[in-house]
């Protein structure tokens, strides 16, 4: 297929999942542009997956396309931005009509699901990478932040972490999950729960290189440190039929990546109502631990024990780094 | 050397080439948080350089990383709008200081000369290529687009076309101009020049897929057609010394790539307010045809004969592509 053929039918798909009013122009001209309301600050990112880095070459077209945007709304849910528009950066090493196809469907399921707009890009030939840059909007002086993190603060963790991490983990070998894979190739990006948490949490991020080293970008941003419960991490059901053992586990839940969850910070008098926030958008949150004021991160089994990690996370130039 | 400290090293560059009052929140957290004046519309481009298709593998780290910026800017050059920010998706082989810190260079020289500021990323690892996702500002209603274009317009070009296309023909070969390889290498984004086209011009694109090729995006958009007057091409005396034949060299200006110059068209009426503003800025502009009511794009020889392209411009495909 042209390229062309592909850029026309990829802008009218674009229009199909989400038309937006904010777009003065779209695909199809040099730049995009849009409009930004009056009062909103404009929260950007942008992450890039490499096959074979951040996914393996033979996953589903969908689901790449899916993850692509995936961890790109999980850096707006963590300022607390609304997703408005994204553009595309797509290098492939030849165009099938096929796997393109497949692609934009994975990706533009999850921009139609979030009212995010595909306002550009640009197609080049070479090994598979695609950078997804996110534009997001919030009003002024409300984004939640790294830094802000008190001592005597509860920290929260959305979800269950871990279960991406325990996917990779089987990938090759005899015993593979699904339900874990599925974590791995279609996070969900907790971006209703970031609104929710405007005016509650003081400092969130999100969990892209593994629990302990997204919370340490906190506790460093903050000046602070924390102690973490381990026995009050959440862990789903398919996590716990894998792995069994408890150590074993709790390393993946903490220094495994890719779960895209939301780790933050409250006061003890907020919890009261980030319970119901997070119960009326049917997401599960749960109390980890707490900010002290000694530096550092200590884990803590439920005997009063000690885990010492190796490593914090993800050796980040071994996988995506913010 | 470990990634974070290239992110914290870059950022203190960063810091250095463009300080801006509107970045809120730059480098550092999961998202950047940025100010857009009331009145003014985001321009947003984006736009990915792959090593072995985009320039050679081999070209200058601090080359590939003027070039990765400057093909950006002048996508925002091409609307008229104002540069402010860009983000950084760099993905490497390998984390080499000197390969990092020349490609630095480049970036960010060319970043402090159009005061942009850089915003945020992603470093990860794979084969060599730089996606650049560009904002910039413009008033609400007054940027350029390829759409726009009436019939007896003038059609202009600023500098003169051919130049990389004719080092991208030499690279390999027993001559080569350093000169015509400093113009693929580092092309000048026409920001300014755009900027002073607001309300002069009818429509504007750049000329990264050829002359050809870009124009007849205007067209397209605007349902006019356009008669070019090849003696009126401007040309380069490296140019002319090392493709002396016309009609290869009239190819070339026309189908060749990688030029960045300003394809614009503007009623006569404006011409000498046009000369004037170019002149002003030190940028050679020239009127090298027409806008026609009958489509298509005609290239008449000064003895009246019709030159035909066999490729409009670069296979899409095979180069970048809008």
């Amino acid at each position: 297929m042209a390229e062309f053929d592909w850029i026309d039918w990829l802008r009218e798909r674009a229009r199909e999942s989400a038309a937006r009013p904010d777009v003065g122009l779209g695909i199809g001209d040099d730049c995009a542009l849009l409009d930004v309301p009056e009062g909103m600050q404009l929260a950007v990112s942008t992450d890039t997956l490499v096959a074979g880095v951040h996914f393996p070459p033979e996953t589903a077209a969908a689901d790449i396309g899916y993850k692509a945007l995936a961890v790109n709304l999980s850096d707006l849910a963590a300022m607390g931005a609304e997703p408005a528009w994204f553009s595309l950066a797509l290098t492939v090493p030849e165009m099938e009509w096929d796997w393109l196809r497949g692609f934009a469907d994975g990706l533009l399921e999850l921009a139609k699901e979030h009212d995010i707009a595909l306002i550009g890009g640009d197609t080049t030939r070479g090994p598979l990478s695609i950078t997804v840059t996110v534009h997001g909007l919030v009003p002024a002086g409300q984004a939640l932040r790294r830094r802000g993190a008190r001592v005597g603060d509860d920290i929260w963790i959305t979800g269950s972490p871990g279960d991406a991490a325990a996917a990779l983990r089987q990938l090759g070998g005899p015993m593979q999950s699904m339900k874990l894979r599925h974590r791995l190739n279609r996070p969900t990006p907790r971006v209703q729960a970031g609104l929710a948490l405007r005016g509650l949490a003081h400092a969130a991020i999100d969990v892209s290189d593994g629990l302990a080293q997204d919370l340490g970008h906190i506790l460093a941003a903050s000046g602070v440190g924390a102690e973490l419960d381990l026995g009050r991490l959440p862990v789903s059901s398919s996590l716990l039929d894998f792995f069994p053992d408890d150590d074993a586990r709790w390393r993946l839940q903490l220094a495994g990546g890719d779960d895209y969850e939301l780790c933050f910070t409250a006061p003890a008098s907020e919890a009261f109502a980030i319970e119901l926030a997070m119960a009326q958008l049917g997401v599960s949150a749960s109390v980890i631990g707490h900010i002290t004021a000694e530096p550092g991160l200590r884990c803590l089994r439920p005997d009063g024990g000690e885990l010492v990690l190796e490593h914090a996370g993800y050796r980040h130039f071994e996988a995506h780094v913010h």
